[in-house]
Formats: structure tokens, sequence, C-alpha cells
């Protein structure tokens, strides 16, 4: 693990350092990191990226080198450089579980910790949540493109760099991608790695019915052949029938072909035509080519005969949406021993902050099969399961929807306490089942891909009537 | 350096044990990177990342762990991880500069090497220039658009993951950025860091005069103040005023204000107005809020009083472009101890390869103060600039242009010969300085941010008709 200490904007250097000066350093506050808006006009945000954000904080610490780098550019002084190499993160994170659904203005994590401490790590907690949380929502949208068939991540030479192809595809497996081409991801996190040859392998060969031949010697029980190198129809596909029939002669099921170029639903339909006529039903067709979650859903529509779906750049790099835009708000600072509640104004209504120090809560059927609504609160508000339970709409507080019965869950857990780990970390496979269990509470109304129902999420009543009664009195002064 | 000689496609690795196995994986091939389409609808890409392939190419070795973890894949023999365990590159890498400007279908980098060699890098170097080449590009295009204005790169929040952030950065620095928020990536790279406080700092206090008066104290030599917390125009930039003359009175020279939000056209001129009638004409405006190429270019024309720009989100991820779509294409094989030319064929005329061993040719005016275009050409053509030379569109080939006066340079360099480095490295302020220069060559209506002028790139008349004939002899088969 790299030591991503210095991960972080210059500014929340220069604020610790003035907190220092200013004597308050040791001040207690409240950050919430959430974010105003879903990606890709979803209706849900798949949370990613905490496995991460633990190793880092885990990780904190100054060496004498980011000292010596800090000391040139002449903005500090030695005091400020002492304090930094006695660093170590102290305060409570609380999270929700890696997987979970959310939506936007939740609290996705909440840090409760010296300012000091809090202002450093904002900015690559937000990177770290930021970009998993994207890919494996973009990854969830594909996946139900796909319906139920298996999605494979592909876009290792497209991604921004080596972190967001390696994250990244942990990122898709986690938003419900079957595997990823990323030999390291692989490695890093037990992912399944796929991959056959390239058109450089059939280039490489005299002939393309030679190039097959060689491959399926070599990998006989997973022959899968990439046949759109010269013509797919009248030479990748006969030429791979031959291969399969020679393949079956010798005892082995042949896997597949993979289509890489043209018009997908024709050339799929009129393989899979070949395909069954020369006797291999059972043959899968593998489609990659600039595929997204718009493209897989045309491509049902108009019936292609596709059994896998490769995706590659329009995945590793969510385009059309390519960032999250998390934010990390100061929600309430220490006084006296008690928390006093912060809000950030704004013209634009959208960007008020929540004040306090605050929880969420899902609400769920009786049976908790499905999620109803969530409600956002301070921390000290219970709600008695035994009583109705009315929500209001926060703008529209006309709008209103009481639970008679009903479960309720809080989704925040604790991460860090004290600056000590106090949660068991979970494997990927894990993750992603949690993922998929979360998806399933949803409606699918929710998670259509074009204009999806939205979830309701609520701020309680006594949590609206603090909001309302700041903003009012700030507006008022 | 983290151990990337796993962050490949599985595929390279499935090709490698199958030229291993069919004994020609050390024969010699030839692939050429290049790119099809500038990003952003730009008319030039700045090739960025070289620095990060050559480390990548030094530290190729898989140790006993990735075996390992190859192993338990199931897919390979002992033998083929004994030649695992043995590799080291050993090819001969050529490219441009890293800073150099380049246009579609040109080699940027020109691999020799083994097939086994040549495929095993193909993804990671891809990753790497398509990346840092996409955001050197998008930053250019914003700087464009700053019109020497001072543009600060402030993503690392919303990049696509730590290395995005990074490396990012390093490309934005490259690309005409003049710093950046990101701390890792200044000690990294040596680019210049700042930034001053967010929201959170004047949260922090009781009130923004105190918060500011605070921050004033502490650095008071480089006094630049976030004025949009509460009202920028009410509150933020009349206590910025006190604090600036509170600061003079003291002997120093106040920095400037940063607005963050709301509409900057309005705000900066009503600051700057408010500024110079409270006798502070010399102190700058620093906008930051969503900002892009477009937003900065309809500023200018507003003519908002903006000293410098700090971009985020949209350039660090390319926001609209979010991908360079650089592609590896083998274009020969060596065979007895000659180089055959190689090509793929497509049903899309764009993506027919240029087949052989090519280099890129720029041709300049007789000065060398502008270029006027380049050529592609195999590597054994020779231009003999005391003759004149004409150059043919190679589709349109009744579109000729013939240079008298003339001179022209060769754009590939060798960088590693026989798997040895024998490149010179270059700091990051050299490559930023080369670029500078490479885009000083372009005549302003190339550099254009909407329908820019397309620059010629034109094929040799010999490599032409290598093509043409190979094409022939392909469909006719």
């Amino acid at each position: 693990m790299k030591n991503h200490t210095l991960l972080t904007d210059f500014y929340q250097l220069t604020m610790m350092n003035g907190y220092l000066k200013n004597n308050v350093h040791n001040d207690i506050v409240v950050f919430d990191l959430f974010f105003r808006k879903n990606p890709s006009e979803n209706s849900y945000t798949i949370i990613c990226g905490l496995e991460q954000v633990i190793n880092y904080i885990e990780n904190l610490q100054f060496s004498e080198e980011d000292i010596d780098y800090l000391r040139s550019l002449n903005s500090f002084d030695e005091e400020f450089f002492q304090v930094l190499r006695e660093f170590k993160f102290t305060g409570d994170i609380y999270s929700v579980p890696e997987g979970s659904v959310m939506f936007p203005y939740e609290p996705i994590l909440r840090i409760k910790a010296t300012c000091f401490e809090a202002q450093l790590i904002e900015t690559a907690l937000l990177n770290m949540i930021n970009f998993q949380s994207l890919i494996a929502t973009k990854a969830a949208r594909v996946c139900t493109a796909a319906k139920g068939d298996p999605v494979l991540e592909f876009g290792l030479r497209r991604a921004q760099g080596p972190d967001a192809a390696i994250y990244g595809a942990r990122a898709a497996y986690i938003g419900g991608c079957a595997g990823t081409s990323n030999v390291l991801a692989g490695k890093m996190f037990n992912i399944p790695v796929s991959g056959t040859q390239a058109h450089s392998w059939i280039q490489k060969f005299d002939s393309e019915l030679e190039a097959f031949r060689a491959y399926a010697k070599i990998y006989p029980h997973n022959c899968l052949l990439l046949v759109d190198t010269y013509d797919t129809l009248k030479s990748g596909v006969p030429n791979a029938i031959t291969i399969f029939q020679e393949l079956r002669e010798q005892g082995y099921t042949p896997a597949g072909i993979r289509i890489d170029s043209g018009d997908i639903a024709y050339l799929s339909k009129e393989a899979r035509r070949l395909l069954n006529a020369a006797g291999f039903p059972e043959v899968k067709i593998v489609a990659s080519s600039d595929l997204d979650e718009d493209v897989i859903n045309s491509l049902k529509i108009q019936e292609a005969a596709v059994d896998s779906w490769g995706v590659g750049t329009n995945l590793i790099t969510s385009k059309g949406c390519p960032a999250l835009g998390g934010v990390y708000k100061l929600a309430a600072v220490e006084e006296n021993g008690g928390l006093v509640p912060k809000i950030k104004i704004s013209e634009n209504p959208e960007k008020i902050t929540n004040p306090g120090y605050k929880k969420v809560v899902r609400i769920y059927d009786n049976s908790g099969e499905f999620a109803l609504a969530d409600v956002i609160m301070l921390e000290d508000e219970v709600i008695d399961t035994n009583k109705p339970y009315t929500i209001f709409h926060p703008i529209y507080t006309w709008k209103k929807k009481t639970f008679v019965h009903y479960s309720v869950r809080e989704l925040l857990v604790p991460i860090f306490l004290g600056g000590e780990l106090v949660y068991e970390r979970k494997s990927t496979n894990e993750i992603r089942e949690y993922a998929k269990a979360e998806l399933a509470t949803l409606w699918p109304e929710y998670k259509r891909l074009n204009r999806p129902q939205l979830y309701k999420v609520d701020l309680s009543e006594k949590l609206w009537r603090l909001k309302d009664s700041m903003v009012n009195s700030i507006r008022n002064e």
C-alpha cells in the first residue's frame, strides 16, 4: 500500500496549521460525507471504497521525507511539523457497509474527530468513495440492462490510470459484473479473470484457421474464438465451426465465439444460426464493442443472440457521468461537551446542508423484504415501531405518508472508534453479495434505467425544525 | 513504485503461453501505439505518460507471489511460469518525447520486441499514455480558454482514484496548468501547490470576520480569502476588505479573494468594483465552481473580473470525453531477418491499420517556426529537403500540396534499445516547457476550441501504395 498521507488538498494543511496556531486544533467536529445527485440519472448509488478508506486511515503517517517536502514550501514551521510527526487518527468513523444502496443527502460516512484530523482526511475519503461508488453504480446499470447475462469488465486500457483500472474492476465486480480482464485486480481482490485472444494472435499466424487451431490445441477445455478479424460470417464463424468439430471429435466441448466489431444484432443472430445449423447450439456468443447499458438494452430489444457481454471504456470511466460529486460538510462542533449543530447556507437551496449529529434509518415493509423510505434524523431520535410513523416531504410538507406495519434499520455502523478499527473487514465477494441483497430490496421501478421512480428520503420532524430555525436565524441576521 | 507486472489483460497471458507452446514466443514483432481521434473535439493531442511507461518497463518482473496467483487459475503450466520468472524486456521502444503535439493515426510509440514481450506490455502502455494524454490535452484546452491567466488544478476529490489524481495533476501541469491543490503530486513531480481555506474554516469560527482575521494573522504574506460562505457581496467581500485594510496597516500586501459559487460573471465584477473602491485594485480574484473551457470562455466574453481559475472535476476527469481511445496494433513481423508488414482490415475504413515499420516526419516552414504537415512513412524513406516535396490526402488523392522551402524533423526517438534505457529522462518542468514550445508551432486556427482547422497528416507515397496493395490483395482473396 502506497503511503497516501500527502494525498490531500494543500488547503487542508494550511487550515490544519491555522487551527494549530489558533490552538483549536483539538476541537472535536463532525463532518458528513454525502452526495447530492445520483450518477448517470440513476435513482440510487451503490456505495463502494470503504475497504480502501480503512487502509488509508490505518496507514496515515507523515514520513520525514514528507516533512522535508513540506518544509521546502516555506509555508509552515517546525511546531507544525512536530505535530505532523506525531499524527495519528484518533477519531470515530461511522459508515454504511460497502455495497449499500444509498440516496442523495444521506450521510454515507460520518466523521467525528479533531478538526486537525478531520480536515486532513477529507480529500482522500472523497476521492476513494466518489470513484468506486460511481463505477459500482454504473456496473449495476449495465448488469440491469444485461438482464442476468454475465457482464465482464474489460476497461483496463482506457481507465484513468492504474488505480482507476484496479479499483474500478473491484467496484464493477461489487456492482454486479461477473469478472474482469484485469489480472492484477483479479489477484488483489480475488475477482474471476477472463480473456482468450486478441486480433494480434489471429494476425500472427498465416491464416485465421491456423490461428484458431493453434489456440484450440492449447486450450481445448475453454476454447473461445475471436471471429471478427477478417470477416465474421464468411470467415470467422465458419473457421470456428471447423475447429469446434475437431474439438468435439477429440472429446472436448467448445466454449464459444467473441464478436468485437460490426453490427452486433445482425452478426450475433447470423452467427447463432450458423452455429446451431452446424450442431453447436450450446456454444456461447460473447459480444464486446463500445458497449454500455443503452446499447445492451437496445440489443436486447432487437433480440441479439448474445450470451455474455464484455464492457470496456464506458463502464470503467462511467462515460456520460465520469464523477460522483460527493462532498464533506461540517455538521457540528463540540462545545462544552455538547455537539452544536452547524449549517452551510447557500443561495442554491439544494446546497444548504443538514445540520447536527445525524443518522439514517431505513423503513422496510413488515416482512423486511422491500425498502419503503429513508429518514435522516438526529442521532438521539428513536422510532417506536409499535406506533404508526409519519414521514413528510422536506419542501412540499403536505406530502405525507404514514407507516403502520413496518420495521426499521439504522444504516451507519461504527468503523473506527477512538482511532481503533472496530469493523470486521469483508471480502470482495461478501461485499458483492451484500450489494446484490441491497438491490433486491428495491422495487423494480427504482432500478429502471430511464426516468426511474425516486426513492423517498425525508428528514425527521426534529431535524427539519432544527434546520428550518437555523436557516431563518441566519437569513434574518 | 508499485509492481505493475500483472497490470495486463488476462488474454495477454493466454496468448503469451500460446506463443510459447507454439514455439514462436521469441518471434520479433512490431506494434504501433496510436489513436484514431483527438479527445474533446480538439485538433491535436499532447502526449503524456512516457515517464511512467519507462518506470513500468524497468520494473517488469514476475514475483513468486504473482506466479502463485497465476498457478491458482489452473490455466497455465510450470514451463510457462519458468519463462515468466526469467522475464525481462529486451526489445526496442521508440516514442515521441513527452509533451509532443500529435495527431490521429501517427505512431506515438513503436515497439519492436518478441511477441511474448510485446503482448505483455500492451495494456499498461495504453492505460498510462491514454489517460495522461487525455488530461494534458484537456488542460491545454482550459488554458487556451483562460488566455494566459493561471489555471490551477483542483480535482483531487473527484478524480477517478488516487493515481488519476496524482498523474492527472502531472498531466494537467504539463498541459499548461500553473499548479495543483494535490500535495502528493506536488511532492512527486515538483509541481507548485496552492490552496488557502475551505468553507469549513469559515464555519468553524463564530463569524466570517473572525475566521478571516485568524487566517490573516497566520498567513499575512499570502492572504487569499474565500468570500462566498454566507453572502459574497454583502458579507464576504466587505469582511475581506476590512481584513485587507488591517494587513496594509501592518505593512503587508493582501493577496486576493476566491469566489466558489454563484454567478461568477456578476459576482466577480461587483467584487472588483468594491475592492477597487476600497483601494485594492491589485488584489486578485480567483474563481472556482464547476468550471471548464466553455464556462471560462463564456466568462471571458462577459468580461468577468477573474484573474485566475481553479478547475476541478471537469479537468481531472476530462468530462465530456473521459477516455482517449489509443490502440496498439501489429504492424510487422520479422521473418528470415526482414520485417514483413502486417495489416488489420475492417469494414470500417478508419479501422484499417497502416502496415510496416514506420516513422513520423514533421514538415516545418523554412524558419522552423510553424509546423505545416506530418507524413507517416516507412522507416527507410528519406526526404531530400533540397527538392520540393509533395504530400497528398490518403483518400481524396487529388488533394495535394507541394513544399519548396521547408525543413523536416523525425518525431520518434529511441527510449529503450535491446531492453536498455537509452533516453535521458526529463523533469516535469522540462516536459511542460517542451509542450509549450510544441503548441507554439501550431497556427492559432488549430488551437481554436470549437471546430478547429484539421492539421494535415498524410502517408508517404510508398506507404500508401503498400497499404493499398495489401488491402486489395486481402479483399480479393
